[in-house]
């Protein structure tokens, strides 16, 4: 197997890319600047050793200096509440809606329905250390925001389900994101489901 | 301009159907059976005199006997909400989802953002008058379900405002469809505007 | 069943028509102005006779006075090539192109692969009779003009053997369209068989 | 910048790529095995190194030893047909079609419609000096293999004048693929350049 063909199979690994453009890809790179395929290398090569995963949200950042957590965990933010998400991309899809000023946590994966051993697929023991260290420190509601999928709804329901002894303990509310009409959807096209939580949820 | 032309001229007006598509309707009807031919015409020529709006809620439906109201209206049903939706379609997607057991009003239609004449556009003056009749048989609740989209939005705020006076003298509770992800979307994919009213409307 | 379901019904029956737009088009009647529905009846009802099937092409064609067949048919037009496509759009498509002139034939459906009785699927007799009447007229070559999918070779073929004794008889070529690249497309993402065409028709 | 945001900033110039996939990229390599991540980045490293541009048709391909030409040019072909491409993967979608078993050229461009400066964009001047080579080795014909739009059209032509000296003083045919249907396209919807090249060369 040729270069082009390994590389073409490693770019096939990447997610949402299929045969044709991981061939694109490698024939895009030949074309490139020594300089360019260089950068590329070097950065993916020290990628793992600039970026730490912080061990209090499990986020991926760049570590800088000696910080013992991320920027977000280390910052003045507000300490009463807690977001669970799955990954590090819906964290970025947060963040960039600007509509939440408290902590974060990753769990780092989702439960199928019907999954046997839920505890080897999302970070549920790290996260009830994190509650227990933000019991002490006011937390006061953790936000389960999942996806609104069959999947998603499996993983809040676990999660609900082995937060509930520390709810109760440290009196600790547990949400999850509302479900209702999504912006821009048509009433018209809108699925029974939907229009039953938006019609439940109304204000 | 020959009957084909004529005729997929006239189809052409029908919701979302362009003019390749009008044309094959034509030679459809052409290549039909003569009996379902004539049966359609003598349906669509028949519509309007089978079908009647009714004086309540406004709704297109098949008058038998001498009913005054539409059977909606006139079956026992939960007088203490009033569900305002814009148009029959939206009407049948809420009945789909068999999460509603009040009364309905269909608006007629939806008023543009900035629109300079809201009144022509919308049943407002039918509304306040079905509220008037509403406040008499124990309405408590009306809900605007308009479609999550800036039109939507401002026929609601239209509509609520308009409401606003007989809501206050007749102690009337004014509601709005929820708001966050509907059935399906994944978070990393939502956008802004669902994550902030999924975030707010935790629950 | 109400006039709004059995009409949505019908509708359902057009081309490309499902549950939910069928519904659309009679709520849309409903709130058409009555004289719009009812010319829409009465085009409908009097489309199978102002409209005729000419007895020498079999497109359908606007009757005028006592033509005995359609306006392509009657006019001036290149006698030595007759072109054979499946059906009514599809001439239209061609007419558009304005890149033939001779004659046509419609042969008023498609043979599905492995199909036991392909007789009752098209107008093959006719077509026979169709290119006897040419032979005398000066008929030199016919077009089978079908879509490139399998059905549409599959009925190609089923023609180009039937057509093959009178071609034969009265020396008559028998043509098909052109394979290859069509208009827009990308070499990189055709597929393997129209590149084998693109390369075998080169000119 | 941190790394990721450099990384996932190279990323998106990967053909295809917009911001929110390039993070995925990212987010995606750091959740990998370590060993992963370095061979990627090694073979990145390494590419330019290991694949070369044949000097005679201008394909990457993966030296092996001393040989002075790629695989296809070196091997027992058909020395009187020269295939031109725009690019690799063009090359690799003819090669999959199993349809073509002469010599190839890769132009490495494409010259966009009305542009000033042709000879930049493509290797003209390589082609010519390909096909006096050819002209000494038996080649009777070039097939000028391009993208059916606009830039593709715009390129054949130029490609064709500028071998119009060569083709006259050596006796060497140009031709160009096939315009025509492309498998599965339907009549009725192929747009009218497409049916007048499909009826041009209908065979």
């Amino acid at each position: 197997m040729s270069t082009i063909d390994s590389l073409a199979h490693a770019f096939m690994k990447f997610p949402g890319i299929g045969t044709r453009q991981a061939k694109r890809f490698v024939y895009f790179l030949l074309a490139q600047d020594p300089k360019f395929v260089e950068n590329l290398a070097q950065e993916i090569a020290e990628l793992k050793n600039t970026i730490t995963q912080c061990p209090e949200c499990f986020r991926f950042y760049p570590q800088v200096g000696m910080n013992a957590v991320c920027g977000i965990c280390s910052a003045d933010a507000d300490n009463s509440m807690l977001l669970v998400v799955e990954k590090d991309t819906d964290f970025d899809s947060v963040r960039k809606s600007a509509s939440y000023a408290g902590r974060y946590f990753i769990l780092g994966g989702i439960i199928p329905v019907l999954d046997q051993d839920p505890e080897s697929k999302i970070r549920i023991h790290e996260l009830l250390k994190r509650v227990e260290q933000g019991a002490s420190e006011g937390l006061t509601e953790i936000i389960v925001a999942l996806s609104a999928n069959p999947d998603g709804d499996a993983t809040r329901d676990y999660v609900i389900k082995m937060l509930d002894p520390l709810s109760k303990k440290y009196n600790i509310k547990i949400t999850a994101l509302g479900r209702g009409l999504s912006t821009g959807s048509e009433l018209e096209y809108a699925d029974s489901d939907t229009l039953r939580n938006a019609l439940k949820n109304r204000n």
